[in-house]
């Protein structure tokens, strides 16, 4: 399986992203007008829709950081395998997921049972990284998949930071149980050190 | 029509592919606020949306399994005739139709009416069977699309996949009249199946 | 503008096209659990869906007809210019719009109040035919796009296509208010008559 | 980072529009069946969707002027960077933004409360020509990404144009708390304003 195989992969999995991404708005909801009685009212209800704007923004650019760094990756490959092909495949499911978590954190972020969807939104962040550290080891096994003229240490560089945000996703999912919003805060940070990261690295 | 012209159709397909599988996380409903009076509750909630999980799950993994075949299948060609074009718009027209079994899987499996709405499922698949069925048919008829490289052996093997995709679907359906457990096991295994058919054949 | 020009325009319209037609199955909304109270009211529920399923059917049809044939069109371009584009864009206006219509039909039209949701339907059929005339005017002016070797008697038949579609779903849209079923017939006839000439022209 | 690069973006940025563009139809509600009494009611409750219609068209308009936009700023890049990258992303993110302000708009423009819902389109407006500011930033600095024979003049046009946006948008968000027809009618009048332009400079 050539170039020409690997840009079809690439075309799926842009749309899927593309797709996932643009969903994320569907969250967002119009205030009902049979809740509105005066103008004041209507400024109020988008206000109070603040944990919708918050969930949609952190999603975004959770989706737009993934697809950003897939896209790299792409990059660095010069054929494909079945097992990759499954394996993006998966990864593709943890990105499709993403909707899901997003609508539920901005329905319940205000309330006093913010906990568990906090946590669960950490745990699809678990998910997604394992789903990019099984991609990572296809890249290998049974072949390789990458350019020969990528280096290990890059390579590397890309597997670490790949365990590292396993580590942290684990590690906020549990948190999440007790200090919620320093979870939150963990996901916006790996967020903000990925894209600098990012910028800098090229 | 040469290769440029199979490209469009190719782009298009993933296209429908891609929305159709994105399209199945619309099911996830978060549990409303209204319904939740405790953390605990709200965990139960999130339990309680496992036949949501389990149906998006299924129809995620066969929804890439059918998108990968799609895409090794349009490896083989040369060409495309009309026949060709609107046989594949059929295929993609029960490709778009997954997302309402899928919907309706989620919402009957765990209640007493599970039947109806797994024989529906299965015949889903019937449908999309019958639709491969109808493309591979196109690909000698009228005229021959298949490049004459790949071999005949190779053509009656897929052809022969598809039958039995098409015979197992039906069976499910009429089973799922009596015992709906073991015809959704049988729709399970069949894209275990074709998963490592597909590993291990290439 | 060139090709290269074109194609980028081909393919955001296949971006249009696929997801417009993938989110027709939206319409299908499954029979909620709380109406239900035995195996058979699920089937009942599951068959008094058949204006959904018809109302998704056909517009499915219309849908990958007008993709077939925007793509044949595009075959025939040699370059682009921006009366085109806009042209173009206005034709995707009319695409993205028949959701809506569909899901009109779909609710009104085993009621009593069949006659405008047809009469509507048929109108969008006519804001379509429109779109068509309008980018087929754009071919030619203000400069032409068509290559050199395409003849003016295959442009003639399109256009002369393409204004009988005009006439057509005008006929039917006034139709509507008193024969709806006459009207929605011609619908089905015209989208017949495509194939058919589509698959025997070439 | 080079063409390829470029037409990648390029592909995942059509997607985005291409979905954000469709999903606006979702915003047409069709008139539940339980509230109509006759067939006039039924053409009652299609011509009282007229803020829809509206509004969908609006934001048809503003999102079609926009991927035409986008379409050319690409032909004058020859390269690609990071930041230009995130930019773009953000871009996009005021683009997936749209069908929430539009869904807004068709819910209030006809009641007494059209204030808030106009300024706030108006204000989706405003952060869309500062995401536009952003990427032209971008295309020189930290590095020049436009190709060299695209002359100074072109994008210092370019440039003003954007900032006239930024300007009128922020007028429009401003005005609409006194005047939120006039404020609407700016909007309307930049559109038509961009698609003459378009038309004529090229």
């Amino acid at each position: 399986m050539n170039m020409k195989e690997n840009s079809r992969i690439e075309a799926f999995s842009d749309g899927v992203f593309a797709i996932a991404i643009t969903l994320l708005v569907l969250e967002l909801k119009v205030p009902p007008v049979a809740s509105v009685r005066s103008i004041s009212d209507l400024w109020n209800g988008l206000v109070h829709l603040w944990p919708s704007y918050f969930a949609f923004t952190l999603s975004f650019g959770i989706l737009l950081v993934s697809w950003v760094n897939h896209h790299y990756l792409f990059n660095l490959l010069e054929k494909s395998s079945r097992p990759f092909l499954y394996a993006n495949g998966f990864l593709l499911f943890t990105i499709t997921f993403m909707p899901f978590p997003t609508a539920l954190l901005a329905e319940y972020i205000s309330t006093d049972y913010a906990k568990p969807a906090i946590a669960f939104y950490c745990f699809g962040g678990v998910i997604n990284s394992i789903g990019w550290n099984i991609v990572l080891h296809t890249l290998y096994k049974p072949q390789k998949l990458i350019r020969s003229e990528v280096s290990l240490k890059m390579v590397n560089t890309i597997k670490r930071s790949t365990q590292i945000g396993f580590l942290v996703y684990s590690v906020a999912t549990i948190m999440a149980f007790w200090f919620p919003i320093a979870a939150l805060i963990m996901n916006l940070l790996l967020w903000i050190v990925w894209i600098s990261l990012s910028i800098t690295t090229k």
